[in-house]
């Protein structure tokens, strides 16, 4: 037993039912509501597991791999199971998962494993045994989420929102014109591609990569609220057709950059259907509200796109990088991207090799963005993810709300966020009075950046700003952090007005 | 001072300078020399670093950032120091790295860090001041290991050596036809890509990828030893011209993944100079050789390349993910990338913007993986990743002895291993003597799964096999872990002589 004993379940649904002021401050990065000395006690019993693993490794007889086959580690080889639960796992329980991971997976550090290229990477089963089926429970999970069929779905994680973006692209490419695998795009006719004017820049940047370019992007218009109007996409798609060329995928966000808004998904599928495109949902920043009851009904629909993009390293708190590109149609991931090394993906192994993902992936060996995601799942449960949404979307609010009594702020829109994106400018004295236009703007223009220069150097807080389209220079603020309190987003607005206020009299007398 | 007080410096030339049983078992993964106890009080002192940044990070107190300007650190703050020694640092010194690093970051963990989009990733310099000048470093360093002027030379970080032989390739499309950008590969002439039969296959994934199809790649024939013939390069770019194609990129493999063979840089950039083509050299794998003065030789020309993808978590035992690709051209990486993305990369901020990477990559945001390198490189030294690379080398060769030595194993290729993979068959007694030929060969490559299924079980050691041409399954071993020692690759034989004798009885059976 785990020798601090007696700590608690870390459920983040227990902790909203305390009251407020109860709340630790650590809610999001630990998981123990006992405190700092629990906190550290925990640590340390994972640096000690973590020791005993390493100085062990370096014993020439230590094995370099426990084997068992894929089907043995996913039934649950004793105790050790890789299901994702809904409630939060104990303490205690934590620490005998990361002692199993240890356990069934292979020693790449000891002295007898000279198999280099197989040992750097999880691209095969054999070399890992325990990242791949996690990743596979992780996938399977988070497509039952998006609302697939157990028969629908595949996936992968990748380097990134941007790198699953173009596998999308990637993929629908394929999907349509398999022959530009081998024969490339100028057997293709001229493709075309439909975003958002609010929409992420990797889907123009994937037409660059892939060689489609990024003229051949068209890019959709938007409301004024930063959602896609449908019938502006079924018209580019028709005058594309008229055109000569040939629509074959479209982009729909689910919680854009700036505004965090989310695109009318049911509206932009019946397009898709009746015109044959691939709809791709980028949901890698929206992605994380699939976990709230209460707000994933603003991705209504997604279970209706090709494929999705789902970064559990924004809203979901996972260190970067953890980003997913799930794809309905099972096989086309492997088909898009196998080139069939011999060398490194033997038929003729033992075991099962349809575990070997290597070959679905554009990057050969991969990076393991898996286990944190999986740890946490196990820490927070399902449950907890959707409370830490909630929470921040809370902040969200209540930022807006307060934003809507002053009369030193102005919101960018009038609505409210949907997502935890609140977007507002700052309107220092001299400017209050002013009527709007040019010259208005292009002094407001100036004041976010002079504030967050002074923020920064204060090193206080931190905000990002940009302009977007018409409006100059605005605030974002972004809440991901279910730690924040709503304390700290009334210390951020006072430290923005206290600064905008000084700094915006050396403006005027600058002008 | 550190504690455990009397730390010596982990130079890894001076432990070659021991006789060779007092050598530690941990040579590669630890830097003390003092065993066990040492190793233990170094990890519990960065575990106390590590759990004094997080609790101070809770504290609403706590400052976001700590700003400097780029001039500023790269200077060396008040005795930090990013530059890479030749010699190892000590390990109080090591820690004394650490904190720094943590001490000029910014504290992504804070609650009042609401600024999301900035806050994940290293593309920006206000949100990754260290790590952004970490990278700058370490590139600049590896370039001029390579041999490139003070003038030339730009790079990044990439997840892994295929996205890196991409980039590659992106880069030089771009160089030659900057229209592919906007319009896409249809606006193009037919390109030809070059690599040889062993290179990896990364190079036909990329062509499939970028829209340029894999039947473009034209692949190059070798010698017996694995190693691009010039000539023959030379009559398929003109055989390409001929058809009307046009040859743009050829790809130079340094240390090809199976045979380690180097393909001849200097005569291949002959062919390229006098072609007009975008030279390339893979030296994912035989990158690490450039670190010593014993084998750099064998990437003589690499100089030449326009491009260059090495990655230090193969030889030079980064953990995964850590591969660089260098460009010789200044800005090129910039202009192909970049998109724009205002309300990323505002030119309006309050220090030198250049340093804001995150413009020049695919990825947007990315992990980082220069940290680990650059504190390996403190604790080694470029003289320590030297005599890691010679000892690796030294392995392959004891074990190249040894085969040739033994009747039961016989060598893919007789000549002297030029990196450190070992290529070979067991041949179990009842093949000794029977006449080369299909019977024997469909027999013996049936041997190597055989073994590695049993070993694999057993779980004492690792090793990998492939077939390869008109090779039948050989075993491959490769050294990168330089705690191997001579008694372990002996052990190894006798392993796989011992498994081999057993399974092969049962084979003859069968048959």
């Amino acid at each position: 037993e785990f020798t601090t004993g007696g700590l608690q379940s870390s459920s983040i649904a227990n902790i909203e039912k305390m009251s407020p002021d109860r709340v630790p401050l650590c809610l999001d990065l630990l998981p123990a509501l006992s405190g700092e000395d629990t906190t550290k006690d925990f640590f340390q019993e994972l640096v000690n597991i973590l020791l005993s693993y390493v100085c062990k490794s370096f014993r020439r007889s230590s094995k370099v791999l426990d084997f068992h086959h894929p089907h043995q580690l996913r039934e649950g080889l004793e105790g050790f199971s890789l299901e994702l639960p809904d409630q939060p796992e104990n303490l205690e329980q934590l620490l005998v998962d990361c002692r199993d991971t240890l356990k069934y997976g292979v020693k790449t550090g000891t002295v007898r494993a000279v198999d280099l290229e197989n040992l750097f990477s999880r691209f095969t089963y054999e070399v890992s045994p325990v990242f791949i089926l996690m990743e596979e429970v992780l996938l399977r999970k988070m497509q039952e989420i998006v609302g697939w069929s157990e028969e629908e779905g595949d996936g992968v994680f990748c380097p990134g929102g941007t790198m699953s973006n173009l596998y999308s692209v990637l993929l629908a490419r394929y999907h349509f014109f398999p022959e530009v695998k081998t024969k490339g795009m100028t057997a293709l006719p001229r493709l075309i591609l439909f975003t958002s004017a609010h929409s992420h820049y990797s889907v123009k940047k994937s037409a660059a990569v892939l060689g489609i370019g990024s003229e051949n992007v068209v890019v959709v218009k938007c409301n004024d609220r930063g959602k896609m109007i449908p019938a502006e996409l079924e018209s580019s798609i028709i005058t594309a057709k008229d055109q000569g060329c040939v629509p074959f995928y479209v982009n729909a966000t689910a919680g854009t950059t700036v505004y965090g808004a989310f695109d009318p998904l049911n509206a932009i599928a019946d397009i898709c259907e009746s015109h044959g495109l691939w709809l791709h949902v980028d949901a890698a920043w929206g992605g994380g509200l699939l976990m709230s009851n209460l707000h994933r009904v603003k991705l209504q629909g997604i279970e209706r796109a090709w494929s999705v993009t789902w970064n559990p390293h924004k809203m979901m708190g996972a260190p970067l990088q953890c980003s997913a590109i799930l794809v309905k149609k099972r096989g086309l991931l492997k088909d898009c991207n196998q080139m069939c090394a011999e060398y490194l993906f033997q038929t003729d192994k033992h075991y099962d090799t349809s575990y070997d993902t290597g070959d679905k992936t554009i990057q050969c060996g991969r990076h393991v963005d898996v286990f944190k995601l999986w740890l946490m799942w196990k820490a927070k449960g399902s449950e907890g993810f959707g409370s830490q949404v909630n929470k921040c979307l809370e902040n969200a609010e209540h930022l807006f709300d307060k934003l809507n009594q002053r009369p030193d702020f102005e919101l960018v829109f009038k609505s409210k966020p949907e997502h935890s994106n609140v977007c507002f400018w700052y309107i220092p004295p001299s400017l209050r009075n002013m009527p709007p236009g040019p010259e208005r703007n292009r002094r407001l223009h100036e004041v976010a950046p002079k504030i967050k220069a002074k923020m920064m150097e204060q090193g206080m807080a931190m905000i990002g700003y940009q302009p977007l389209g018409d409006k100059v220079n605005f605030f974002r603020c972004v809440f991901s952090n279910p730690a924040t309190q709503t304390e700290d987003v009334d210390y951020l607005l006072e430290e923005i007005a206290s600064l905008g206020h000084d700094i915006c009299i050396r403006i005027e007398t600058n002008l």
